[in-house]
This record gives structure tokens, sequence and C-alpha cells, in this order.
């Protein structure tokens, strides 16, 4: 660890396991940044690039941790991440792992209990955006991990992104932003993509309403500060736009919906929660007392 | 017709029909504006609060709409709209009818024709605000008519919200342009509420959530253009982020959500969906290729 510590005082040596896309682009932004980089894949030619750009490339996931300070890891799933670290053997020790695989928190949390278990130091990166983005000052990056490890070590990982920030000592919770970010854009894009559906049923350009829709739809992220503090203060009362409100605009939308033969489930599945709701008392709270359905109650 | 075109030469007479918070802020921004205006309500007492600040309260549908060059109406649906016109009898011809009422495309076109066959001329209107914002300079509009009509009555229909547009001659777009900002709306809070009760399960505050992912979640919005011209040109092909890029990540957010007992059915119709997507053979596509399941084909 001493070792290790030192060795940092300079651009600490980084090992990247897994080049897929993600795991490229890390590579290719450490060696931007002059970090030396030894690269592992199991389809050794992935890594020809990084080696004409000047990366190191080995035989074996044990000279890769062996010879780097930060260990890097972005492969499928975080049972062959274990597997791969795994045969680095006593190699571990000592270094700090930056597993970016995905996953859910519980097999995040349990990777990085084993990690620790081996003597290793454990941090967790949620990279928010696709490979080409990966070194842009505008980039997202969510970590989980001990304060003094990502402290250690800010200065290389903010080569990934520059919006990078430590979100919890838990290595979990990155994970669990990660998804909160993707489950609300695929709401978004689902909820879009049927109003595509539904205006382009009628020859309308989806593009040109979208200009014109601008403040309106610009408006849409805005209700969100307020929503996420009602769902924390565990009060839904609300003036104006309770569920009552909505409840005849989303049967219109089911109407819409099926006479133009448009798919009516995912506004119908809409209709059952607030038509739900509002039968069981909550027609004049907001609509972010949905999220008591969403918990499963 | 031709008394009526003269009489807007000064600010038009306004009849108001129906006054629920809508018609009930309508009346008043008309009021404040300056120009005559007269309300008709079921209950008249909801007048009370108008005829206080000068509106004149008719007791028939019929004074109202002989009152007024253009008759505003904001009722529960357009049977009900059609109804109320009708008691108007001869008094309707001449006059502008301005529709706010909410239904189906094919609803509002219904009684745009016979509104013009009873000799009067016809607007939609698509308020998108709650009612408090009526008249705000940034309050948004969507209008359906005749531009000359639309023309003719810009500066008293720019007294309900500063942005408003005349977006189609036909009277049915408006509601199409509202439901399409109102169906990616719920679509988003369902995305976020769920995510909201991912991150609650945790004991993460959701307003933490949404302050430190402030970034990536602005970002969301910037991806709709992009998604909007796949659709408008019918062609979906991507170099990254395709589907079978989200998969794995919407298959860790179903078993996230599985293992907190938070709710899998929205995140698992998600994964229906691009499953079968990358079943077809749309893998390297765009997520906007899923506009192809909402046209329910």
């Amino acid at each position: 660890m001493t070792t290790s510590t030192a060795r940092t005082d300079a651009a600490p040596a980084v090992a990247v396991i897994g080049l897929g896309e993600m795991g490229a682009a890390v590579a290719a932004a450490f060696l931007d940044g002059g970090h030396a980089t030894t690269v592992w894949n199991r389809t050794p030619d992935r890594g020809d690039a990084l080696v004409a750009r000047g990366a190191e490339r080995s035989a074996t996931v044990r000279d890769a941790v062996a010879a780097g300070d930060l260990v890097v890891v972005s492969v499928k799933g975080n049972a062959v991440a274990r597997e791969l670290l795994a045969s680095a053997g006593a190699a571990l020790a000592g270094r700090t792992v930056v597993n970016l695989t995905d996953g859910t928190s519980a097999e995040v949390r349990e990777l990085a209990q084993w990690v620790t278990e081996q003597g290793a130091e454990y941090l967790h990166g949620q990279i928010m955006t696709i490979a080409p983005g990966v070194g842009h000052p505008e980039a997202v990056v969510f970590y989980g991990g001990a304060q003094a490890v990502y402290d250690r070590y800010q200065s290389a990982l903010g080569l990934l992104g520059g919006r990078a920030t430590l979100v919890a000592a838990d290595p979990g919770v990155p994970v669990l932003y990660g998804m909160a970010v993707h489950g609300t854009m695929w709401g978004l894009l689902n909820g879009f993509l049927h109003a595509a559906a539904v205006l382009s049923s009628e020859g309308l350009p989806v593009r040109q309403f979208l200009e014109r829709a601008d403040a309106s739809m610009s408006a849409l992220m805005a209700f969100l500060p307020s929503i996420a503090e009602c769902v924390d203060r565990g009060e839904h009362a609300v003036e104006y736009g309770a569920l009552k409100h909505h409840l005849p605009s989303v049967e219109d939308l089911v109407r819409e919906s099926r006479a133009r033969g448009v798919d009516d489930d995912l506004p119908g599945s809409t209709l059952a929660l607030v038509r739900r709701a509002v039968a069981d008392g909550h027609a004049d709270d907001n609509y972010s007392w949905l999220v008591e359905h969403f918990r499963g109650r």
C-alpha cells in the first residue's frame, strides 16, 4: 500500500481489463492523460489501436494487474469481473480496483466486498455517457467508495469525465443513480415515441412539433424538483394539477390512440394507475403520489 | 359578420361559457385586458367573483352568446359544448367560437364542422398551463383554425398566454399537440417516479439525486430532436447507443426492481419492447425504432 501511494504522487500506472467500446475509450483517455497504461482483453487484437498509441499489452490479467496502481475493469457483468480479477491471484493486493462494469447494486457490493477481502481498494464508477463522450469536460461519472481513495486518484479519474463526483461511500449507489437516470430516460423516450406515433399517424412532422412545442417540452423537466420534494417528504397534497385533473386528459389520449390504431397499452397503463389512485382517495393529490404504486404498495 | 368585424376594431366583446378553474381564469384574463366580458355557468354563483370584477352574468347561454363577438367555451367534453351552443339557436351565427374544451381530434373536428354549419367561425385553443398560469407571458397556447380568423383576434387571444401560436388550419391539431406534450410528460413522470421508488427504497433522498444528476437529467431532453428526425425520416440506423446497448441496462433495472420489491412492470414493459426489437433484427438501430411498436405494427 505504501509503495502504491508513493507511486501515485506521479501519474499512477493504469491497467484496463476489458476493451469493449467503453473500456477502449477509457484506456485511450488514460493514455492521452499521460498515464502508463497496460491493457488486457480476452481477444487480444482489440488492443491493437491502443498499443499503436503507446499502451502495453499483457497476455494475462495477472500481468496487467501487476502493472497497474489503478486497475480499471469494464467487462460484461460482475461475475466475469470477479473471475478475471481472481485470476490475478496475489497481484491484486495493494491495488485500487475501479470497476465500471454494469450490474445491480447487490452484485456491485458483493464484488466490492470480495475485492476488499483480497487486500485491494474498491471504487465503483458509473459512466453516464456513450463511449465517444468519455473524457469530455461535460461527461458525468458517478463514483462510489471511500473518500480517501477517491481523493488520491481524483485527477486520474477526472480524465474519464469532467463532471466526476463521489456520490456515496457505498459502492452500490452509483449504479442506482445510473438506473434512475436511465429509467427516467426510458420513460421519457417511450412517452415521446408514443406521441410521435400519434402525430405521424396524422402526417404531422415530429421535428416541427418539437420546435413549436419547445417551451412546453422544456418545462417538463422543471416539474421534477417539486415531485422529488413530495416524494422525500411523503406529502402529496397539491393545489393545482392534481390526479383528478390528469384523469380526463389520459382518457382522451387512450381514446385518441384507439381511434388511430396506435398502441393503447402505454397510455392505458397510465390510465389504470391514475384511476386506481383516484378511486383510492388520492384525487386531490399530486401526480407524485404514484410513487406509492411503484413502491409496490 | 360585418357588424362583428366592425366591433372587433375596438376590443371585441367576449362571452365565456363554463367557469371551471380554466374558464374562470380565462374570463379574468379578458376582463383584465379591458374586454367587455359576459359569463355563463350552469351553477351561476361560480361567476360571483368575476361579476365583482366587472363581468356581466347571463342567465342563458343564448344571452351570453348574443353579447359576445368571441364566444369562448371551456366545459367538460365536446358533447356538452355542442349542447350548450345549440341552446343559443340563431344567436350563434356571425360569432367566433374559441373552444378550449378537451377531447379527441375527431370530437373537436366534429364540433368545428357543426359550428361552421351554424354560420359561426371556429378556432380551437389548447392551453398548455394550469389555471393560475393563464395570461402569463410564458404560457403556451396552441390554436387551430383559419389564419384570417386567428389574425383578427390575435391580440385578444394573446391575453390567455404570451406564447400563442396558430399551429394548423385543422382545428384537430392543437389537441394532438397537447396530447403529445402530455403523453411525453406522463412517460417522464412515470419513469422518474419508478426511479424515485428505487432510490428511496435504499434511503437515498430523491431531491439530492436530482441535484447531483442535474447534468445527466438535463441532457435527456436533448435526445428528442435526433429521435424526432429518425422518426420523420423513417431511418433508425445509429453508430452509438443502439438498442443492443440498452438491453443489458434495462435487464439490470428489472432485476434491481425485483430484488427490492419495487414494481417491475414498468421496466419490464420496456424490456419486452427492447428484446422484441432486438430479436426482430433491430439490435443496431436507434431507440427511435420503437416508434414502430407504438404505431401498432
